[in-house]
């Protein structure tokens, strides 16, 4: 069978790592614009004591890193959880090209509430955004993470 | 004559050495809840080759990993500009106590104008906030930049 986003699998690889190491389970891959898969992470807030460790600023940082540039132009993101107000700005700086992201994040997200980051004449570089990918894989593992959890 | 914010002209230095370095002149200053500074950052972005290299953001990095604390419970932080909506957003996930910052950004900024990060219920925390310090200093210290730059 065809993998149809192999690349958000990936992701949900990255985010199924963050569970086992008692992260929420969010994962994100940067794509460069020959579809090479230039980083991939899962969060790590808690072990790296690092409030700003989310999945896609650690993944947008590595590949930044990599290409010897703070611009990522014509690389995507994938990722598993609608990004939150940080993480979104932080795509608009690295100036990604399409955004590819799971399921909606109605209390936390950036993008469908709340800061609305793309919506806003503050925010001078906008993706392509596409929402919903296997988005039931990507919530299903956040609800079995907070189970175990309570 | 009695310094009335010691912090935010420690923070002012940082923007200077980050001009002297090519960087937009912003600085930031994390102080824990006894008064000592726990950590201090110039904009890091085109020598880091980092987008998120912002001077909150950095701040804020090392002074958690200096606590051993995702959480900076307690602490203030002071920088020379208002933040974007990503250090705005990191600011809340680290739970600063007080922000103190100097000029508003009505282009970039992402807590007076655009995402108004502040005022969303996605946002679970939000420090005390106290605009306008030294704001004449940090203004002129952005306008002689960029008017080297043109």
């Amino acid at each position: 069978m065809i993998d149809t986003f192999p690349h958000m699998h990936r992701a949900l690889d990255e985010a199924r790592k963050a569970a086992d190491r008692g992260e929420v389970p969010i994962g994100a891959v940067v794509v460069g614009p020959n579809g090479l898969v230039l980083a991939a992470a899962g969060n790590d807030v808690v072990g790296a004591k690092d409030p700003t460790g989310h999945a896609e600023l650690i993944a947008i940082r590595q590949a930044a890193k990599l290409l010897g540039s703070e611009r990522l132009e014509g690389c995507d993101l994938y990722v598993t959880l609608e990004p939150c107000a940080m993480c979104a700005q932080a795509i608009a700086f690295a100036r990604i090209r399409r955004l590819y992201y799971g399921a909606d994040d109605e209390k936390g997200g950036g993008i469908t509430v709340g800061a609305r980051i793309f919506s806003q004449k503050t925010t001078h570089h906008r993706p392509e955004i596409y929402g919903g990918i296997l988005e039931r894989e990507s919530a299903q593992l956040l609800r079995d993470f907070f189970k175990t959890r309570r």
